[in-house]
């Protein structure tokens, strides 16, 4: 839990000394590589951080295919925020993409942490707002960004994804068929 | 004022009683249509909370027309938020589609009403958690729906819009021509 504490400390003003009891609202559960976090269709309750491992934020299109919409690195905190807000249905699964350790907090359990430790609102306020703001550049660039500029985009900003996420991952992601992504992959090599 | 704090009693644990001196941190601005809230190239320092009237935040694409990529109404919170929280440059301008107020707080105030009133980061983390969930269905419709299902889908869901937002500006939301968009609309009257 030592992680999530870092963590904290680093974007709040949170003192170490008074969070050594969080770890007692969390569970860590460890994922193996491929095993839903998350299943679209069943009610969702918690929210995860991912202390180790990859995961990627999924739907089912109504073709079958599964569409990426984000993945989550460690550091990250990822859920389907709608339904976790609300106590609703997901609308989205969460898969492991690599063997992951994860710390979750039901919606029960994290308001009762914020009760027991309210400076932590300051954490989450400043974690959404970097959400939030992550994902104005993102719709700015889906816009604006040619299918070609994205991929260079991204390969620029997120380098460790591109080492850790399979190439079919990083199509869905992008939008893109798997053979358009390595058409493009070509192209910038040679 | 009392319309934030009415917001922030409604939406956190806050209470109203220990809140009447937050006017204190914010300034009450005034715009006419088409006047600027912040201009895309200049620092971004400040937030908005549209008091009354409607707002609209876009970039300048490289051929010069203006990409909208959200709107603000009553009650909703705009900026840049990732310049805001890095004192940078704006990446975005927000224009008054109507004659506007709202209120307005740079990050240096912020920082000392957060300071003073602690208690309001528990305000801004659900207000930052429902603008992230709101954007994770927001980029999945993107993926999932056709442009008249987009249009069919935010007809539905911002009622309110439709009405007060000038054909263009939807036009440019939803990634169309103004052409286009009146086709659909032709479709869905007749």
């Amino acid at each position: 839990m030592q992680q999530l504490i870092t963590h904290i400390t680093a974007y709040s003003s949170a003192t170490p000394d008074n969070l050594d009891r969080i770890g007692d609202f969390f569970e860590v559960r460890t994922f193996k590589k491929r095993e839903l976090l998350l299943q679209e269709g069943q009610r969702c309750h918690e929210k995860f951080f991912v202390a180790k491992g990859c995961v990627h934020l999924f739907y089912l299109r109504q073709n079958g295919v599964e569409q990426t919409i984000d993945f989550a690195l460690e550091n990250w905190w990822t859920s389907d925020f709608m339904a976790f807000q609300q106590g609703g249905i997901a609308q989205f699964s969460i898969r492991a993409v690599e063997a992951t350790e994860a710390f979750v907090i039901s919606a029960a359990r994290q308001h009762d942490m914020l009760s027991a430790f309210p400076e932590l609102h300051e954490y989450f306020h400043v974690m959404f707002q970097r959400a939030y703001a992550a994902s104005q550049m993102r719709i700015r660039k889906t816009y604006e960004l040619s299918k070609e500029d994205l991929y260079q985009d991204f390969s620029r900003n997120y380098p460790a994804f591109m080492q850790r996420v399979p190439q079919y991952l990083l199509a869905s992601f992008l939008g893109f068929t798997p053979e358009y992504l390595s058409e493009i992959r070509k192209k910038f090599v040679s």
